[in-house]
C-alpha cells in the first residue's frame, strides 16, 4: 500500500486596484509569503516544513477591493488558517499603510481551496 | 550614548528577458525570499531575526540574463551571503528548469550593496 502526501500550498491575494506595478507587486507578495511561512513555523510547524520540503507551492491571485481582501481574511481566520495581511509602509507608489494583499496558508489544499475557489489567477 | 541596529534587506533579482508576467514574477520573488530566509535561519538566525523583527525589508532588482544572476551569485557567495537560485518548474510560461531570478540575504545593506549597486529596481 502507498501513501501519497496531500498537497499543501501558500496563496497571496493581491488587490489590482492598487495597479501596483511588477516589482512592487513582487515585492509585497513575497512580504506575505514570508511572514505566512514564519507564522506558520511558529504555530504549525509540521504543516509548515511539508510544504517547504514540497516546495513550496504557492499561487498567486487577485482580487478587485479591499474589501474582498479582508473577507477573505475573515474566512481563512475562521477556517483556522494562517494569514498575513499585508500594508505598505507607503514610501512610494500608494498612500501609507495601505493594504496591498494577503497571505494564506500555507496549508493543506482543500482547507485552502475552499475559501479561495472563486478567485483568478494575477 | 545611543545604539542603533545596522539596516539589513534581502534582495530579489529577476530576469527579464523572460517576460513574466506579474503574477509569476510574484510568485518567484516568493519562492527566493522564502528559501532565502529559511537559508538564514538555518545557517545566520540572529541575522535571519533581525531583519524579520525589522520588517523585512526588501527590493526587487532586475537583470536581462542568465549570466547576470550567475555572475551575481558567485559574487554573493564569495561574500559569505546567502543565496536562493530560483528555477521553475516550467509548466507554464517558459522552458522546464529556467533560472527566472536570484534571492540574496538577509544581510547587512551595506555586504548586499557591494554586489547589486549597479543594479536597477525592476
Amino acid at each position: 500500500m502507498l501513501f501519497f502526501s496531500k498537497p499543501l500550498k501558500l496563496v497571496v491575494v493581491i488587490r489590482v486596484d492598487l495597479k501596483l506595478t511588477k516589482g512592487k507587486t513582487a515585492s509585497q507578495a513575497a512580504h506575505a509569503a514570508v511572514s505566512c511561512f514564519k507564522k506558520a513555523l511558529d504555530t504549525k510547524e509540521s504543516v509548515a516544513m511539508k510544504w517547504f520540503n514540497l516546495g513550496q507551492p504557492k499561487i498567486v491571485l487577485k482580487v478587485d477591493t479591499e474589501d474582498e481582501i479582508m473577507n477573505l481574511r475573515q474566512k481563512a481566520i475562521d477556517s483556522d488558517l494562517v494569514t498575513a495581511l499585508i500594508r505598505d509602509a507607503g514610501r512610494t507608489q500608494i498612500a501609507s499603510n495601505t493594504v496591498t494583499c494577503l497571505g494564506i496558508g500555507p496549508d493543506y489544499d482543500e482547507k485552502i481551496d475552499a475559501i479561495v475557489k472563486d478567485l483568478k489567477l494575477l
